[in-house]
């Protein structure tokens, strides 16, 4: 679940918080009881690539909760100061070691649910040699039928890698994928 | 700018805040000196619609700060709860009360210098009356020729407004566009 009501205390006075609906709002808000500042909690980007090499995917496998041992795209929450692209790319650097050509916007995909919304970009794949950073246990070049279907760590890897290998049987590119996921 | 640093107090335990590097990471991290909790502090989503009514384009003059008195298409940030595209309707609703049949995500708007993604989709107007909400002045319907380019309140507002009109000159569709604005 999304972080809904996760302050208990102001953030800049430490004063005791409150959800209520200010004046000119529709909604709960983490107010405080004592210098009345109000903190909005908001969904949260995370952003990563789809790694291509040749006829290969690389996964990743997680050395981290959640989802440890299982197998991810190179993808981690966006930080202040860096563009999408930017994020994506340092997360595949930290993640992979992997040296990349950053392509096109591939995904971006909803997941309501945890209050976050997956953007992926595709990328090219400069050198198959990778150099996993902590989060990672082992980076991998998959083809199609090797894929771990059932060990993937999060549903929109799986929806990211099924799209992409349809675009490519479908030959006719890679256009933008918006889609919601449960 | 984007609000790094805003944490003086934990919004766990209200205990007293540093900035440290924690031992996995990076970068400089709001830690509870007293809890040991850390907040992150990442970029938030402002989505909105672009809506036409034939050779229209709908803009609201502002209510509120920042920018008031200054025009721009309907948007304000991405709520926890919701996709893009049902809080780019939603914020048409509350801002211009307008009705419209959303189409195709259009922008997404890298403002690195806020913490901002803004993420515009298209939209058709259904009806030319509108019902503009609390944080709007007015809302109209302008021609390209008409547009207040000098009293616009957003650079990602005059960037979508920009590739929109050079989009339909060009006759060949609504590609995504993504850009990185100052
Ligand atoms: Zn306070
Ligand atoms: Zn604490």
């Amino acid at each position: 679940m999304f972080q809904a009501r996760r302050y208990q205390h102001c953030s800049t006075c430490g004063g005791q918080i409150e959800y209520r609906i200010p004046a000119d709002d529709n909604r709960e808000r983490a107010t405080c009881t004592v210098c009345g500042a109000i903190h909005y909690e908001n969904p949260l980007n995370v952003v990563g690539t789809l790694p291509i090499y040749g006829e290969q995917v690389l996964l990743c496998k997680r050395a981290i909760e959640p989802r440890l041992g299982k197998w991810t795209l190179p993808a981690g929450f966006m930080e202040l100061g860096e563009t999408i692209a930017e994020g994506a790319k340092r997360e595949t650097d930290e993640e992979a070691g992997a040296q990349i050509e950053l392509q096109e916007l591939y995904c971006v995909m909803n997941v309501v649910r945890v209050g976050q919304v997956h953007l992926f970009h595709r990328a090219r794949l400069l050198s198959p040699v990778f150099d996993p950073g902590p989060e990672t246990l082992e980076a991998k070049l998959f083809h199609e039928h090797e894929v771990p279907w059932d060990e993937l760590a999060f549903h929109t890897v799986r929806e990211t890698l099924q799209r992409f290998f349809e675009d490519r049987r479908g030959g006719n590119g890679y256009p933008l994928h918006v889609a919601d996921i449960a």
